[in-house]
């Protein structure tokens, strides 16, 4: 692509767009018209098309996970994806999707309805993680790919992937779960779904009929403590804050203000995602995630057979709430039972369902590990 | 007391009421003036009035522990306390206060303010755990009651019974600590400031000027749901609801409603709550709880020591998220170094937090035989 002439406005972007087919059927009923999903890659296809890394996300990143020539910026999963890196750019070409029903390129309830002319918002049609697996599936098929050399997710990427493999028999010689599951447990959906309340009862949220402008902001940021709450552990925070006082910049005079160090790194995480995330797209994608159910596709070792993966890696930790390793394990005996060759590597890191993010050695050890094995 | 005329309007009630002493001086600074205290009593005290137990309760209990001929309704303990059980009313004259800064009965922010003629709001003043003590001990007092048999609490109540005989050495001759900690973890810190942010984020809320009619209902639903959350386990809901679909008729047409059990569960205790609990009282006990800390009174094992607690019973569950049994164990170790006879009882229970208050079989026979041994 030729470099944008610089203006005074231009933003890095490396995102890349494929077209879905259109209409473009929905997994629950509905469609889509002129959907799009977008994308992007690191490190080249090789000729044979048998090089290629899918790489789905959790509920809330972009397409960016690493920095590339145009866009620098670091990404998501920065110390895992490049030249010598867990994810080997010198090998593998990597594709990142951003998931349908998001807000960072792909179509979801922020973008326009081309039948009204205005957003979507809670007229977009039903979201299933199936549809998020088949519309990653769209960029593979762009590129003339046949079979994946492995696809991966880490959350709710961790559903997509099986989704992905249910949906689309022998697509993917080998598949990395992590923190994932094959269903969410009651506790789970029970967090998630407090999170939506706070967004559907913040009278901002308009029956989801907000302005841009005036999302609403106070449940989102309700939304987002909660979540950062269930994605990290009591252990780690225990080690990192204690009991330790707010610092006196971030006490405000207001009633029942902060007053602990954990507050205020719980509020700087709702702030730097009230101003990034569209709170429809919020509600479908945490909906999606609580209704996945690989068992929807048959008896789980049945469906994983018929996926013809030869290798699996299912890798998540001990400390992980809201993902537990309990499911992690059952996903890892329904692959083994699948007669797939498997690697099952619960790790020991105390950031709980976070810890892919932040303990990239020892996540990047087992990834490096599994894809040169 | 009277048995009062029946009318129409007539509520059973068998509560008491002691006043504190006025001006009543608070921990943190302020003072209440004419300020009372609720509580209910089973049992008979003897004539050496040495078979009192005193029990604080959690954050949102009455004092109506156990039903009683004047009010016969079941009470938040009541397989626990009467002839034979646990807490053996043949035995003991049993005490339980509603805490200083609840709404029923005690004085609180939703009481009337002398000063002002109007609710006290926030112009209530800060409220510690140590008032709570310091107003239980009141009514201790108004008994003629020199040392307690045995001071009793969970949860918060665990907290106060701490605060109790730190500030009144010898007043107790022995402690039962339910499900309670010296000092709550930044996790638990963080769990409890996003359900006082969900209040405070309620428009309704009007810092805290709302009126009876109207209060935060939306916010105070949050926050009962988060609470529940934090209340019980995932091993159990996995048992109990698993991923089984709500009941029909609790399914409603709104975007985003309810469509699992688990959440089902978590509306019905939301509202149950909501229409029992006011809202700023609720915000000044919750940040209590995160304040107290054992050792801002000294040396935890230090301060055990000069309380002279003869005999010492330190109980909670594995599965509890908010007060864990990593930090009881702390608590039986700092009661053994202060070299008072201590027992500690992890139990296994998987009920997390709230198993004292269903597990009473297996919470009965402990506490049965500490008091009996």
């Amino acid at each position: 692509m030729a470099t944008p002439a610089p203006t005074e406005h231009a933003k890095p972007d490396a995102r890349r767009y494929v077209k879905l087919p259109s209409p473009f059927p929905m997994w629950r009923g509905g469609e889509l018209h002129g959907a799009q999903i977008a994308y992007e890659t690191w490190g080249k296809l090789n000729r044979a098309r048998d090089n290629a890394l899918l790489l789905f996300t959790g509920l809330s990143p972009s397409a960016h996970a690493a920095s590339s020539a145009d866009d620098p910026r670091e990404g998501w999963w920065q110390r895992m994806i490049g030249p010598g890196l867990a994810l080997d750019t010198d090998r593998y070409f990597v594709i990142c999707v951003n998931s349908l029903g998001s807000c960072f390129g792909s179509t979801g309830p922020a973008s326009i309805n081309p039948a009204t002319g205005g957003p979507y918002r809670l007229e977009f049609p039903d979201l299933s993680v199936e549809d998020i697996a088949r519309a990653g599936h769209e960029v593979v098929r762009s590129f003339g790919i046949l079979r994946l050399d492995t696809v991966m997710g880490p959350s709710l990427g961790g559903m997509v992937v099986l989704a992905y493999v249910a949906l689309f028999p022998g697509a993917a010689r080998q598949l990395v779960s992590i923190s994932g599951t094959p269903a969410a447990s009651p506790f789970a959906i029970a967090l998630r779904s407090v999170q939506r309340d706070a967004i559907t009862s913040d009278p901002a949220w308009r029956n989801g009929q907000y302005s841009p402008e005036r999302p609403p902001t106070a449940g989102m940021r309700l939304a987002r403590k909660l979540g950062t709450l269930t994605y990290r552990s009591a252990a780690e925070w225990q080690q990192r804050f204690d009991r330790q006082p707010i610092r006196p910049d971030l006490k405000d005079s207001t009633p029942f203000t902060s007053e602990f160090a954990v507050q205020g790194y719980l509020t700087a995480q709702a702030n730097r995602f009230v101003n990034g995330f569209d709170a429809n797209c919020y509600l479908y994608l945490s909906r999606a995630i609580d209704r996945f159910d690989l068992s929807a596709h048959g008896e789980p070792e049945a469906v994983l057979r018929k996926a013809k993966v030869e290798r699996a890696l299912v890798i998540g930790v001990e400390s992980d709430l809201l993902f537990t390793i309990g499911e992690q394990r059952a996903l890892a005996q329904s692959f083994e039972g699948a007669g797939t060759e498997t690697r099952f590597a619960p790790l020991s890191c105390i950031e709980g369902h976070d810890a892919f993010l932040i303990d990239t050695e020892r996540f990047g050890r087992e990834i490096r590990d599994f894809l040169g094995g």
